[in-house]
């Protein structure tokens, strides 16, 4: 059941929405309830130096954030700290093109190392490899159809963006030296997906954005096994941006450490409270979509050892798709409803990927949409 | 007179000093005087979103941090704001990439673009043109010998980092189109040298760093004539970072906020202070050089507009030499100073950059040294 409940989705019937890029503003409610706790407080004279721990590999990490973020892997058992250098970026978008950067790097040969990810990919990955023209690397598409011989590095997104499919490799050259694989986990969280394994891979991304919503914040990790992989990723950052904003990274600590704190709570755990939205929105969408020529995903159930039960996915991205021989980024434009098209992710013209974490008066207005171009079309036949 | 007066200092007195980076903790003590006045506090749901202003070109630039700046260069009269675009970077190394790489882009060649900068020139310019392989540009060195055709991107620094001088771009090529400048003004504020003039460039660089000491905060930002220009480098900075950290920047916002305030204060003007410190730091400095083999660079004085008065120039860095034929970093280092290379600046091994920002004990006591240095050689001969 499509509803519309309040007057500013009314008055944003007109307006173009955009669902293009994923920017997760649905959490606000949440962190407005949450009140003074994770309010932080910074005077004029503090976090002034470049430096915030100089006996760190990486000195530009703030040690309160580097607790904080062991701490809620720890609490939540979604991926394993011990023993590994944390690195924090400028965001996960940072860290990804320091970690390819390294590995580069690190393979030392003269060729570009070729960069894959499986299709359908995140198409910033394609522009974050592609737009410095670098001689280091090089873009070469499809994990899938890749075949080429030398140094790779395959980027493994799971949940994967766009489609919220759980990856892993494709590239299959267990024995290879030269395969080297980044694991992007930025929606391996239990809002989004069950907790079946604490993650333990060479190196894995995470960012702040997409747990929290806090994507102004622009804070991303790295969890990093090898040192020098790690080092030369810190050399990477130092040149880019000579570090990451302090203020992001205590705030970022804090906030962490509020969201820890709530996954022991009955009424305030924030992964239940994010659980449920989900699961409220794909509902929703999937009720629009249903006896439609539009097409979702189906996932499979599994075990959560967060919540101790078995549940659902509910990818932040819904991969939409038409059972018609159409563009279906336009058609939904002409809805005034912006989305990503699916060529741009390595996919084709009747797939497009929709955020799943607007505001819910942008989320409504969406569903509304839709089922209005589900109307049009069954009046069409 | 070089004094020694803490006790700190004096527990440092076995410990390396490092004057390599520019971490500018001078201004701590200034900052802690002023009080609450610079105290920012945020909310747990404040800041959330990727974007600050969908209308603006730079849509990551948060409009109070626009306003500030404008509002501080028009008290100073250092450069002028008006018809151009304010474009944020995660410091000015960030919008420097994002400038070469604009420009490059822009130049629309198969080749790359020449990049040059007259020596000596800051060190980091030649990591940041070559870390990354780019095939669109290429670092070529000292621009005094640069006579290659075709595009090139010439970076002038003025005051000049790291020998303090008044720079003019020294490739004299004025009616050729393809000659692109890059004015990185980090140091022109009143602190540091007379402002003699509204500067008024194609693309001027400045970073909070600098100014009131807060590189932690990691803000820097551009001053755009060309609008194509301005966009280039924001979709640099989209796919390098996604933005720029917004608590860093309504944290600056802050900060130039008071700032521009104190500089129509009898008892807080920020420059005069640091103006003052700088002073006293140089005095000392060429107390100990005075009749020693060790040499500075003398500068002209100049009539600032801003002061309206005629004034001295007081560097935030010190190029040090030396009239022996020795290795002055060596020399430097095995007194447990740490200084960067003059090799590294372009120049030779009887230079070292010497950062003239540190805290106050640390500066002491590489005066303390340094006329240790100086006595030990008087007494070879």
């Amino acid at each position: 059941m499509v509803k519309v409940e309040n007057t500013k989705s009314i008055a944003m019937s007109d307006s173009i929405i955009n669902l293009d890029h994923g920017d997760p503003t649905a959490y606000e409610e949440y962190w407005r309830k949450i009140g003074d706790r994770c309010t932080v407080t910074i005077r004029g004279c503090d976090l002034m130096s470049y430096f915030s721990d100089v006996n760190n590999l990486c000195w530009f990490l703030e040690p309160e954030l580097a607790e904080a973020i062991k701490e809620l892997h720890g609490a939540v058992g979604n991926a394993a700290t011990e023993d590994r250098y944390i690195v924090v970026g400028t965001g996960s978008t940072q860290l990804c093109q320091a970690a390819v950067h390294a590995l580069s790097l690190l393979a030392g040969g003269t060729e570009p190392v070729s960069v894959v990810a499986a299709a359908p990919y995140y198409s910033t990955y394609v522009e974050e490899t592609t737009y410095v023209r670098s001689g280091m690397y090089k873009w070469e598409g499809d994990a899938w159809r890749f075949n080429k011989k030398g140094p790779f590095i395959e980027l493994v997104t799971s949940p994967n963006n766009p489609d919220g499919t759980i990856r892993e490799t494709v590239v299959n050259r267990p024995d290879d030296d030269e395969a080297k694989v980044i694991h992007d986990f930025a929606y391996y969280w239990p809002h989004y997906t069950p907790i079946t394994r604490c993650q333990d891979h060479d190196i894995m991304l995470f960012t702040f954005s997409k747990i929290t919503g806090h994507a102004g914040s622009r804070i991303g990790w790295a969890l990093v096994k090898d040192k020098e992989v790690a080092k030369k990723m810190v050399e990477y950052i130092i040149v880019n941006s000579i570090g990451v904003s302090k203020e992001s990274q205590v705030r970022t600590a804090k906030i962490l450490k509020v969201l820890k704190e709530t996954c022991a709570s009955e009424t305030e755990n924030f992964f239940e409270y994010g659980r449920e939205m989900m699961k409220n929105r794909w509902e929703g969408l999937r009720e629009v979509v249903k006896e439609s020529d539009f097409t979702l995903p189906k996932y499979p159930e599994g075990y959560c050892n967060f919540f101790g039960k078995t549940l659902e996915s509910y990818p932040a991205f819904a991969w939409l798709g038409t059972k018609e021989e159409t563009d279906l980024v336009n058609d939904l434009r002409r809805q005034k409803v912006m989305s990503r098209a699916g060529e741009r992710c390595g996919s084709d013209k009747k797939h497009v990927r929709v955020s799943m974490l607007s505001r819910e008066d942008v989320f409504n207005v969406f569903l509304e949409r839709l089922a209005n171009m589900k109307l049009i079309k069954s009046i069409d036949l």
